[in-house]
């Protein structure tokens, strides 16, 4: 695998969750089928996409069927193509059917985010800059969603607030000065990466010289994007953030900066179109 | 309220999931704030929007600091307007800080729900049939979801496979006939409200010989839903599902059918645009 | 298996609830056999009895030992005649005695419901009236119970206030009238079946009216029942509640009713005899 | 309070749990009730018992709304008679209904519990013997029903297999002898009370000797309960265990054994009749 | 094994909050070793310890490579002595490295409490007295430690206030006297060892005529020790209790008591030093 | 409070945990005394300590006593005298008793960890050298523990394997060098802070060329620290971990490194005596 997905631990816990809310007492129609009959699947998609969920979708056929055979045809991060069969399941009728909304609703869902990283990724090809997450996730999916932008070409921002450190003007206002504020979170919590938010250049050179490790660029023009490349010159990494849209990731790319962050990629869903085709076994 | 929220059990188990996610082992960056400051704060859209959330959106807040005081000028819902301020806090200003990004993201979820919702039912206003949500949801967070369809002016299809029937091609092939497998779904599940899935006019009249409650149009084209409009004269319930989009709603809403169920409505999501401004207390 | 239960996730909750009350920190006699003995065991009624439990018994002893032996000689549904072996155990000795009681317990309780319906189930036999369970459960067991009493041979009522419409006098009363309080509840919940509670015939025919899936006629006399068959006339599904026992059964299923819920069969319990007889290999 | 429940985190373990099962994703009649609308309820017993679960009714109620009024007029352990009148409730309408079934569900069975306790205390009252339970419980609910035994005037025998020794057949064959078994058990656990279940008197003889704190006397005739009274003479403490009906009962506690413990009292139930009584307040 | 440890529902919970607790979202680096890479490891320690933690350490392993091959060179409650390799493991690379703090921080903390208990026992070895531990544990792993100790060659006190009766001062002065308050606990939990806490040689007598199991002698000087043994003469067992240190030991057992109980055992933890050494396959 | 403590819900998980296992199916000994009792209790250290777990000890108390009233006269991070009391309660009697031991408990073992880590500030006192803790924590206390090295005056290392980089000898290993793992490390996680271990000035000056924030030196004599510090020249933080004693510390401090991290801080406990006094109120 490419892509390391969250442990085993997480993704059996959304699965779930995910099973609970669908099966609630027990799938009404499964008696419909014989306790011991067999099927046949096959998922194919109906769009180009990324593909992203092989975990969950996994968990959610063999919570049900343990012995569930599962052949994949690509993996996490794979471009498919408009009806490439994509996985093939063998076992049993009842499990099958009572799982696959479960698990397409997973594989949707985060190949959609997956999806859409890799669109904004290509329009920075070539450049250094690298397209980075937000906190703005869906409620319960954020760890998912983070993998999904891995797999789609992007990397990670902070998971929360708790595993790197941003600096807002809240912050700032609070701790008396930018200076002061960055010292203060320095000796909190040397572990973690330390980002300032600044909106002007003075705050800029203020942030430069109390040793950030990232400086996070607020409401600046291109023009003045690229004169802060040129001044922080390696100093810090830089990150823009804010509404962007594809069409002036090209612009912000060419400054030079290191990072931007795109709430869309997580917080807006279109999820992949999917089909899968169940043949019962007499 | 206009609407019920799901039991209180549920809306707090999505916060806790949500607080876990972004606070971790904690926010790193509280405690630059004092740990008695109070604060200030004020949430207004940015678009035009239907509300959905106060109960995520409240207990975000209350998990963090119990006597948060929380005023809502506006309830879920009802129509926003852009740069509409609805909800105004006063409280712990840590806790305030800390919960910002939880309480936002369940509510540009849930109200990018309910507004796509509402521009459905828009389109068949007038007409008698309504907009019902499906099983194609954003995994654990399906109730949630399903309120914001009421809330978006939708009615809600069977939460899962457990509160209602709908039979399909593999149950009826299992059962040997359609028939036979509406008389053992009644039979295990007199409960339960039976739909079936009907692929052809052969099928509508043993559909509704065998006295189902619904019947799901698959593939019919709009001359075929008026012809069966006709046919099934009041027996049985209509519903028509699919890929369907805003362009061909009003085309079936004008057939009479009662119902079109719409995966896109919960499967994909594009939030509403939000803002929260803190202003410190000293 | 003729009849379908839980999902697994809810067996395996109700078995780690009940191997939790029974274990605590440990069981502490087992040690006083070798870590390493095995045993074997056989599992005998002492009265005749409708098994059921198979799936909570066999998930007691496989999580204290995974690859315990469990061979049954009946399956859930089957009538069991006294002194009859009908399971037999081979595997860990110390998980066989750890488990033992708790295992034994689901047996004895929910072979108890599906006897007891089974009893209320002769009495209508040859009739069109089934038998229903209700909400009167022991707490924390209802899905178990509700299972138990399909393998019985009744049907489920609702299985909570989720996943069926009941509309009472007080929701009536808020409503305004019974015509009002069913519109509302159809448009609320569109896929649920929708069943009103009626004490006098012009209750019943305003029930009608509305277009009601079912009726549950409420202290009617036998003969009014008989009446209510013939009014009714199939344009609605008949229900009959309230503390009937099995002497008055008959009478009312001869009334031509198409369903009797009866409380006593799973708020009452009579343990079924069990003996479980375990041999130490050396 | 007379009694003392079970720790609150596990009455609200066992709440929820019911309240779960109950409510679902909602329920689905509540919003035929306004949302700010209030009720008043009495519950009242149609026949004798005795009282047992203040504390999980309560929890149902408060779960729903925290601010419900909640009047006794009846204490856990307290008789009832019939049509009493003995708890009053007054808060919102739809907490009201929607916990109702739970609460009493909750009532219904731990009253029954504690009434048929008290029934068998009675027999025999005036003698130095009390009434034990045993490990035969509904699953899920042991500790709440050991709490019921408590109100019904009998005492608790082990929680589990970790709050005492029992030490049976299959043990002292693992160990060798009783003697040995005892002497094992004792090193292993020496802060739980041991007992030993003993078939005949030279069993009875080895177990005084190794210094047990109480024999269990296995199938012993009344005649030799009496003899064996007389030879243990006080140095360990006398249980009498199995299948005893009513009628066996005053004999035994008439040969002076100090416990006798029955399975009847938790693995049947006869669940108390009830009844509540809800207003609607305009 | 010699030892039974708690059941494995207990110990999997223990070990999923820890692996919890260093996992969060993810091993960040183990993407740096290849998915299928393979790795051997071994434990050893590099001092002279008591070994105790192998199911805790087993399960670290298994949740994250279910498939992991480990062989052990000695069991819970041997003697290693430094530089011993006792453990060596095959499988997974990523598993690993990513479970091995966890892992190793169970057997590093439970080794040290079996090897301190271990160190207490040796200083009573020949006489009739047995180490005993008590409720003084680090929070959340005091059943783990409780077996530890038995693994040191300790013997348990009670896991909690549940399984066992200490009366002490403030239950006496509720109850009215020493006497009243044994009658009421033995009256209310018949299953459980009773013991009290005296002071005095008049409380002393007072607990054996009201017929304890138990005494703990408080404060008692060495020379009153002695004559309190002789005083109780075989009628009760005698545990001698608190801040005792390994000098003073000596001096207690050799007065005769049964028990003493130490806090120091589990309260202090000096972790067991251990070195992990993995090599990667290629 | 100086020190921001977990998450409620973190800590509160902390608190059922404990009271879970020291109360069981309840305090046995509680009913000793009336249910509606009150108690006052003050707690007082027998030696000099730093205090920490205000939180933790306050929620035992309040999970059984929502009133329970608290007042302290010390703060998490105060150092504490001899028989100073520090704390003062009022509130019921049971409650009063049945988490007695739970809240001394956590504060016993976190004060310890709190009174380590300030013992070991005190000697690097006066240079720039700053102390942190590792990984090495006793399982399910990590984010507790953590806390109590802040409350000491320590700093915290990662939290675990997700909010920092910590390349070791198996990962460069495995990425072929010392740049290639820094170089896939910063490309999959840039939001986090990348820490190497490097064994030789060559690794060293490898680990620099590849910009990494921090490098651990491990085995470095006291000399060969001195001249790193000037080798480095501020282009990356230095920390110096390892088996480091008390007597050490002051020698690495003086060479100017940046951080020590020190196991000892976590694996080791030595728990604060504490003594909690209760008086009932009639």
């Amino acid at each position: 695998m490419r892509f390391d997905p969250p442990p085993t631990a997480l993704v059996l816990a959304d699965v779930r969750r995910a099973l609970a809310e669908d099966l609630g007492s027990g799938d009404a129609t499964a008696d419909l089928l014989p306790a011991d009959a067999t099927a046949r699947a096959r998922v194919l998609t109906r769009e180009t996409a990324i593909l992203c969920g092989q975990a969950w979708f996994e968990l959610c056929f063999r919570e049900l069927d343990r012995d569930m055979s599962i052949v994949w045809h690509a993996a996490d991060g794979d471009r498919l193509t408009a009806d490439q069969v994509f996985v093939e399941l063998h076992g049993n009728a009842r499990a099958l059917v009572s799982a696959e909304r479960s698990a397409l609703n997973f594989i949707q869902t985060l190949s959609g985010t997956a999806t859409a990283t890799a669109a904004h990724v290509a329009v920075v090809a070539g450049t250094r800059t690298r397209i980075l997450d937000t906190r703005k996730t869906l409620p319960g999916l954020r760890v998912a969603q983070k993998y999904a932008v891995r797999c789609g070409g992007g990397a990670n921002h902070r998971i929360g607030l708790f595993d790197a450190l941003l600096i807002k003007e809240n912050h700032i206002a609070a701790a008396g000065s930018l200076t002061a504020a960055v010292a203060a979170a320095r000796s909190h919590h040397p572990a973690l990466l330390l980002e300032v938010e600044v909106e002007t250049f003075d705050e800029l050179r203020e942030a430069l010289a109390a040793g950030v490790d990232r400086v996070m660029l607020d409401e600046f023009s291109d023009a003045d994007l690229a004169r802060a490349v040129v001044e922080v010159a390696g100093r810090a990494e830089i990150e823009v953030s804010g509404g962007v849209d594809l069409q002036r990731l090209a612009a912000i790319a060419a400054s030079g900066v290191d990072f931007i962050s795109i709430g869309a990629l997580t917080k807006h869903v279109r999820a992949i179109d999917l089909s899968m085709r169940v043949s019962l076994e007499s």
